[in-house]
């Protein structure tokens, strides 16, 4: 499987590091290449330094022949463009987005795109651990980020 | 239930808005009073505008009076002596602390800190969305945040 992340921040970086310990064939694009240091010395994939708001940087990547782009970095008017271009123009078949802000999700509501927040996340694991032990406060409210 | 949160980023701010909608006392201490604006007009909780790693600061919250504790900072470190404060000071039952960068996790190892990395929930649950679609780049791995 071929695979572009886009953004090598801690989030980025781990799953670039996961898939390519699993045996995919990974790009990772970032515009500061002090962000490739959170690569493990073990990531065998490729990196590249640039903006990938930018057409030519992600035709670098070869995106017209990724079967997924998992878009990370933590402006969310980047990732917005990013998921877009990749989904909509470069026609990759799975593409997935990270929501930094919450309330940003909604952008994405009837596309063919995946969304994943990491606050929310949070905030639905704390409820479920809480429910879990009993102090129920958490319960109430239920979540519409799924 | 009495709750002091640390920090009123996206995480801190979402967790205090919806632990005051459910009825909650709730006092949110950050070093910048601007992110206060984050909290929503309905929240009916306290705010105090402070650097939590000064004991008067969480004294003024009334730490010592707290029945949980939830420490959401960016940064690892503040977040490793606050919890620890609470939990080993002021004896606050239940003590949970936001992880930023996953591997300090370790921080916390043996300790009655209940952690929550939301860079790994991100991981797992895209991991979990993509064994769910059958293409199975990322079920190999286990992740041993939890």
């Amino acid at each position: 499987m071929y695979v572009v992340i886009i953004g090598c921040g801690k989030t980025g970086s781990a799953i670039a590091d996961l898939l390519s310990k699993n045996g995919e064939n990974v790009v990772v694009i970032d515009k500061k290449s002090i962000s490739f240091e959170k690569l493990s010395p073990d990531f065998t994939g490729f990196t590249i330094n640039g903006d990938a708001t930018e057409l030519s940087i992600l035709l670098e990547s070869k995106i017209d022949k990724a079967d997924m782009v998992i878009v990370t970095t933590e402006i969310d008017s980047v990732n917005s463009m990013v998921s877009q271009i990749a989904k909509y123009i470069y026609e990759v078949p799975k593409v997935i987005v990270k929501i930094n802000e919450p309330d940003k999700a909604i952008i994405y509501r009837n596309t063919d795109i995946m969304t994943l927040s990491p606050t929310d996340l949070f905030i639905d694991k704390l409820r479920y651990r809480l429910a879990k032990e009993g102090s129920g406060t958490l319960n109430e409210e239920s979540l519409s980020w799924e």
